[in-house]
């Protein structure tokens, strides 16, 4: 029982944590138990007993059922509970009081008739797309419908049946907002609000983390890529967190649609807050999310720019990347301390940091095409006939400019007397070798998805059960370092963009302006 | 009262158009209102109403509640119900027999106790990670609880009360799941199976569609974009498609977690159906949409390649992109009809026009970062110092040879005596109209976000409402014709792997094999 022990302390030791991540959880949990104490007493204490009958019931189920996490969806909840009971209330008096007209023998009949189309109106209507918010009214216009009829056709006088059982409605209702507002708030429009930083954060972390990665010698550990989990890096924790953002759509919906409801409470302080700005920024962040996950995936595709290249332009990724994550950080930061801060000098030093990478881009471009050997396994592709000029002096040029600046990494300006000498005219001292390395590099890389580098040479094989797989032609593997600027670059083009968002949401939220 | 005649005819035409869409919608709403009329008849008729009294209204309350859309998600509530329900019962009865047995002075108090921990405990509990899904069964245990213990304080005889509640909460969900599954049943299943296959032809008709605009011809309209509504394109009906796949994860979650609950029907016909692959397939069908996202992020971003040099490449991406998006359709295709078919020579077509695409990249790579103009505006960028050397002469040849590649376009190969010219020797006769041009059609480009290319011109206003916007340097352009290459062969990379999954689920769910 020493093993039986030990797992139930690690039992304890997870409810602990699970308390600790989120203290509100154990205070929900004891809302509730007031909540349905309080209406209980209801029934236990001899007067109020007397004075509404067993009917009081309900209110005990409007409690269960009406009680949600914030303010705002209790709010929500409720007003669908109240609407949806007075309106099938009103229905079902009524169809009662015209029943009871027509007699007798026909009344079960119209009773029935009724039932059935109820179920189907408010069925079909909780379908309509600007309804759908609105499902579980429905849901309570039908089945209390049916109970205030069914129960008024047996017991008799439909009218003071529904009464007694809006009134319990009522009653819980009231115990479940009370509970709700008066201990311990938690309110949707506070977490919709904490919710949208944590996005900042998020896409900023994500973003360095890949830039720093990518950026990485790759003699460093990679995790082995296992296929079927191909979405889980266990190195990467902020990654997790931008996939995360990209599904928070539907969360930052509900929050808002549920803030919606609440009162001016806490730091939000005045009417008609701009809860939907929440979203619209939320839905431009999570546009710039989608660019880091485009990152993300030049990181970990096969086709790899070398090592080389990539610390090349090393110091100018890094500083835009470094400066856009700073940017967006700050728009975070802005929001939630719920301040209008001057990011003009934040944005010029992006923008002169991003456009001097491109500069450097502009003016080196010439080594992220230059790697092509001749490929002599495969035949010359049939080129575009317009294109089939001035193309035979290239390769030479661009591999042996490249072997060039691959000897003079490693012999760190040691040969300056090369410096001058015109293009064309160079020596090719270690092509080959440059080449073999790189092949070596891209062997080792870990790819999504895993692809054989050598599959091409194996298409002889005729199983199959083996799915033919893409040969990567290495030769274009500097290009990869010129999506992942561009992809860098148009991240920084929808900053921009989140910029204007945040002083729109800023000015409508009417944040402080920071004295500076 | 005319134009109100025609907001009703419309409003008529609109719910007639929504029915029309999906005929399910009406067959449902039918359901529910026969199954609610089935259970009402148990108490309008004399006979039945003996024998339940009337606690029979329980029923009621539990088909309005438990009746779901399709069959897996009414098992699903039936069985958090029934299961809340028995748990309920079970503890009610252990808890009065305990308070009666107390004396009559604490009953009150154990049994206010008891309502509180179960309240307390039952919130606490459906908070936890791996109970959220059965969140409604943790409210029904609350409330049965509550009402039974409760009601049988005041009536007495806790026991018959539980039993008499759990009878007709029985005949209810019977009422409920008969119906549902022997009227027209909806299968969770078939709709994640739909579903599936309709991400497969969106993902498809959206590369295609967005490949096609990249290589229209600017001249052509395109659509005056607005800010605010960044992520509404009118003329890209697959867009918006893709984007819905997008953010369908939690739909075919929520549709394979109700598939469970399905038994084997129509042509799902072994147990154990694998419907948590069809979930994974979905996943990296996502993967594959990220990338077709970030392909419409290249062709709606500001810096542009120019259309000559996209057409150039034209045949090749059109026919890699047409391949890649035939391949998906037939693996969607495969799905939707459940057979397995040899797809290797599908799959062989792809890699070889992928291969094809990267070898005229590779081999026509020069063009990319070719249109440098020695920019006099900027002060040259600080180099990199082990790459100062054999900087010199690249934009001056880069310039020329396109210069040369644009008139030859309009020339039409008139010129063959250009054709073996070394290079460095060619003139440059139309450079700069060639650059001309070039700037006319980026500043005629819609971006997102829309940024002026003048922007860097006016830095010297300070105005401090108007937030900088970044320059984009023209001259890096052309290397966005890379990034959307490149994007466009990791998508054909991660389209392996899809074909890898959707192999798997074909060997799980035991698709026919297509007998070739």
């Amino acid at each position: 029982s020493g093993g039986n022990g030990f797992s139930c302390k690690a039992w304890i030791w997870d409810v602990w944590e699970f308390c600790k991540e989120d203290s509100n959880r154990v205070l929900f949990s004891f809302k509730v138990g007031l909540a349905v104490l309080l209406v209980s007493l209801l029934i236990l204490f001899e007067a109020p007993y007397v004075v509404f009958g067993t009917n009081i019931i309900w209110s005990i189920l409007t409690v269960a059922i009406m009680f949600e996490y914030t303010v705002g969806a209790t709010f929500n909840r409720g007003f669908n509970r109240a609407l949806g009971s007075l309106l099938a209330g009103i229905l079902a008096i009524i169809v009662a009081q015209f029943a009871i007209r027509a007699g007798r023998i026909a009344e079960p009949f119209i009773i029935g008739a009724s039932i059935f189309l109820i179920g189907t109106l408010t069925s079909f209507i909780k379908q309509w797309p600007s309804f759908v918010p609105y499902e579980y009214g429905f849901r309570v216009v039908l089945f209390t419908f049916c109970l205030i009829i069914v129960s008024g056709y047996r017991v008799g006088n439909p009218i003071k049946t529904s009464m007694d059982r809006l009134y319990s409605i009522a009653i819980g209702g009231f115990v479940a907002v009370f509970v709700n507002v008066l201990v311990f708030p938690m309110w949707a429009g506070e977490q919709l609000h904490q919710e949208l930083v944590k996005g900042f954060n998020a896409v900023a972390d994500s973003l360095e983390e890949c830039v720093k990665k990518y950026l990485e010698d790759e003699e460093s550990e990679h995790p082995e890529f296992t296929k079927n989990v191909m979405d889980d890096f266990p190195d990467e924790p902020a990654y997790k967190k931008c996939r995360t953002t990209l599904n928070s759509a539907a969360k930052l919906e509900s929050l808002a649609g549920a803030a919606k409801w609440e009162p001016p409470h806490g730091r939000f302080r005045h009417f008609f807050y701009p809860w939907s700005e929440y979203v619209k920024v939320g839905a431009v962040l999570r546009y710039c999310a989608y660019e880091v996950m485009a990152l993300h995936g030049v990181l970990h595709s096969e086709i790899q720019a070398p090592y080389n290249l990539r610390s090349t332009f090393g110091s100018e990724i890094r500083e835009a990347a470094n400066q856009a994550a700073k940017l967006v950080k700050s728009l975070g930061e802005d929001i939630r301390v719920m301040k209008r801060s001057q990011k003009n000098p934040l944005i010029k030093k992006v923008h002169s940091s991003t456009e001097k990478l491109q500069r450097a881009i502009d003016t080196h471009s010439y080594l992220l095409t230059s790697i092509s050997e001749t490929p002599d396994t495969f035949s010359r592709p049939s080129l575009p006939s317009k294109l089939s000029l001035s193309l035979s002096s290239t390769p030479y040029d661009f591999s042996s400019q490249l072997a060039n600046l691959d000897s003079n990494n490693q012999e760190k300006d040691s040969n300056p007397t090369t410096q001058n000498i015109p293009l064309g005219t160079l020596p090719l001292p270690r092509t080959e070798s440059y080449h073999e390395t790189m092949r070596k590099h891209s062997r080792r890389l870990h790819s999504w998805p895993s692809r054989e580098v050598d599959a091409f040479e194996e298409e002889g094989s005729s199983n199959t059960d083996l799915l033919p797989r893409m040969a990567a032609l290495e030769s274009t593997a500097a290009l990869s370092l010129a999506t992942f600027t561009s992809l860098l670059i148009e991240f920084v083009a929808r900053v921009d963009h989140l910029v204007e968002v945040v002083d729109k949401l800023s000015k409508m939220a009417k944040f402080k302006h920071e004295v500076s």
